[in-house]
């Protein structure tokens, strides 16, 4: 590059500052990336120039970005800035988007993320337990804390799980996870080895799937009754692939919103006993309930230990705080600390101890009063809104909880156009495809969230809705027919 | 149980006292763990009392955490508190003790762990900053960050690593990771499957070990020499392995505490360059140099993208963040957040937000230099006391930095030997068979840390290993002869 720098030593323009407009001008041009500059000596003597000269150019660069030091090694150009946006995305990313590695486009109605709203979130209540625990503990507060996790949160969540949910679980058999779906990271590197056969719900939980799948695991969809996967088929694939666990949402599945009846969930706990195999229970919506009388988990009616209760409390607290649990069957006690150990050692001492004292001050109760008539306002508006729909052939089964709806669209289409037709028009929802075990097949189904929108943005969100069904063809047949 | 249930109606003690009092011995007496109660219809009617009288002393019993009931299936005997400090350690167990999994002895002198001193943490600092959060984002500070993390965080440590390191990596180059084994785990989860080779140095930090392992790797291991591996070996084993990475730390090796000349270091960015493979370094004690100079990490030197440059803050800002990163290469972009998000979804974003004020505010370089006196003031102390125990055969290589010291025995002593001699008194150390790929053989070294204890905790510690080198034998022959 030295050949290339153009220096007027007659010039009014100070020599350092031409030197650096040079040098700038070449790294802007060429491909310069990483490349290592001549040394101050050797370009100071081959332009004839000053030492301070190309000392105070390179410092200039520096400044600036374009240019680093490494001490001993010399000065480089620095890479220009690779850009996630600028990647396009491609086929099989859908999960990505889902999950919010590729963001939304800006500035549109958001039912696809079940995210919820932070204006609900009690900020001022955990900031005092954030703050009381500074005080109270200091530096211990920054310490690791036990691997299964800090002993107080562990009672306190022994204690809630036994006034919210009946649920028997002593501290000794509860460890904190760093959300919910690190409790199923957790569950796939104790269970999971190459080649076994696990049992999900069809359509389920995509970060589920992927957790297990990422072992190796063959996975094997069971199809959903209005309450629950049909025993039948279960008990005949238990006998056949002989399952180490099955996974299920029992409360508000994600994504069809069914919940198990009890009877249900009674007969599969009977198998589990007999057949000898745990049942994953994620649970992260069970309190989310918008009739009278609320719900229970599975884990509830489990009598010998066959349920794994995994817990979020993303969506009914705060995703951002990280904190959920799982519960521990005896024998599976030493595997499971061991792999949560070389997942992430433990999770935030700090988190925990504030989260544990916001359990303990009881504010729990007024937070979900809160946002559960919260929720309630927006899911009966977007169930006035769907009924408005109904002559176009979509229909929904009543969550009567949680945070979505899951609409059934008439069989002909395939929810990939509705999909690409409200993203066009700058509505965001997810096509069923996502959800589906064999996502290669067409689906009729969406899922429509009511969690991170106003009300306002409900109706605007189905007004768009109607005007893509009053006027766009969406059968599979037509998008298709290029292949025919 | 209701056989055996006595009552005494002409007693004075209340009826329901009476029955409470049964019920409770009988509960503590025989194993009803989980057991169903009577109804209080069906034990009234066979017991002839009152209902009243069956509903009050279930109440207290329930009051005092004997039973609890399950709306709609009954009354249930609750389990008792399963111990895990009455279960003892098994072989092979080992690995757990060291990781804090099974506590040690209590009021034992702590030379294994090498936990920061919670005294030297900032917690006045770092109070601002979460308070600062929490006042600036409200809600937000709660959300879902995105995968990669918190955008500013990002940027600060992409300044951070060039202004400390001079690495020139940009923000979207950056994955934030709740601390650095969930580097080695995200790691794991994208580059090895069932039967990969992978080369690490031998002895070596055992929670990558595991994270290796755990994904089915097969492992083989460098001999470390004064100044890193041997490159003409790890030639050889590259030629016949072809690796997917080599996993090394490359400044304050742990267990070993070597660091790797610059000139190895650049022989090694060659072979990576021409052989293609990764190299995955682990950094958390670079910054802990005792000498003038500071060490450079070898991504420092990396111009083509083979170093993944995994950082852990534990141990030189506070383990209970749970932050730490690790730089992407743009091949592996989609892989690596793939695999994060079925991980952990995301770090909790309130801590990344606050790490991100506090990198910003500058508070990073006065804490350094608090640490760096504190710990030097320990290491001298340490490497003092060694030096009077030479005479028993014990030798180390001086680290200059770090947190803890790898000592010799001699070549007939067992360091398991010396472990458990220690542990009758009270001492706690680290034998050298946790480190080794292959240990199930002998060894003779131990790693004494002094990061945890007092300067006068270190001179007690060393009178004890001074008084077992006096009146112990450790030579392997000792303790394995009755085997033979």
């Amino acid at each position: 590059m030295i050949e290339r720098i153009k220096l007027d030593k007659e010039s009014n323009i100070p020599l350092y500052q031409q030197l650096y407009e040079n040098i700038r001008s070449i790294i802007e041009e060429e491909n310069l990336d990483g490349e290592k500059l001549p040394s101050i000596r050797t370009l100071s003597k081959s332009l004839q120039v000053n030492n301070v000269t190309v000392v105070n150019a390179y410092k200039q660069l520096e400044t600036e970005g374009y240019i680093y030091k490494v001490p001993g090694s010399g000065t480089f150009v620095r890479k220009p800035v690779y850009n996630l946006e600028t990647s396009s995305m491609e086929e099989g990313d859908m999960e990505l988007m889902i999950s919010g590695i590729f963001p939304l486009l800006k500035d549109s109605i958001d039912f696809a993320t079940v995210s919820p709203t932070p204006e609900l979130f009690p900020i001022e209540e955990f900031k005092q337990s954030l703050i009381e625990v500074l005080d109270r503990d200091r530096g211990m507060a920054f310490l690791y804390p036990e691997i299964t996790g800090y002993g107080p949160l562990r009672e306190s969540i022994s204690k809630f799980l036994i006034d919210n949910y009946s649920i028997d679980v002593n501290k000794e058999q509860i460890l904190i996870t760093s959300g919910g779906q690190q409790g199923l990271d957790i569950i796939s590197k104790t269970l999971v080895t190459q080649g076994d056969t696990i049992l999900v719900e069809n359509p389920t939980y995509p970060g589920a799937f992927s957790a297990f799948k990422s072992r190796g695991a063959r996975i094997v969809g069971l199809p959903l009754e209005s309450d629950g996967i049909n025993l039948d088929l279960l008990k005949g694939y238990v006998k056949r692939y002989n399952p180490r666990f099955i996974y299920i949402m029992p409360n508000y599945q994600s994504p069809t919103t069914i919940s198990y009846s009890k009877e249900k969930m009674k007969e599969l706990l009977r198998m589990a006993k007999e057949y000898d195999f745990y049942i994953i229970e994620d649970d992260f919506l069970t309190d989310l309930s918008f009739e009278g009388n609320k719900k229970l988990p599975l884990k509830t009616y489990d009598r010998n230990d066959n349920v794994i209760f995994i817990k979020s409390f993303s969506k009914i607290f705060m995703p951002g705080v990280r904190i959920g649990f799982m519960t521990i069957p005896g024998k599976l006690f030493k595997e499971l600390i061991k792999a949560k150990h070389s997942t992430d050692i433990s999770s935030s001492g700090y988190l925990q101890r504030a989260f544990d004292l916001y359990l303990r001050k009881d504010f729990w109760k007024s937070h979900m009063d809160t946002i559960i008539n919260d929720y309630y306002e927006k899911y009966k508006l977007m169930k006035e809104e769907l009924d408005h729909l109904s002559h176009f052939g979509l229909s929904y089964k009543d969550p009567k909880g949680g945070l979505s709806i899951w609409v059934e669209l008439p069989k002909s289409w395939d929810s990939m156009n509705l999909y690409e037709e409200c993203s066009k028009r700058k509505l965001a929802i997810v096509p069923g495809k996502v959800f589906f075990i064999d996502n290669e097949s067409f689906d009729n189904y969406i899922r429509l969230s009511f969690s991170a929108v106003t009300k306002d943005e409900i109706k605007k969100g189905m007004n768009i809705l109607k005007e893509i069904l009053s006027h766009s063809k969406l059968d599979k047949i037509d998008t298709y027919m290029p292949f025919l």
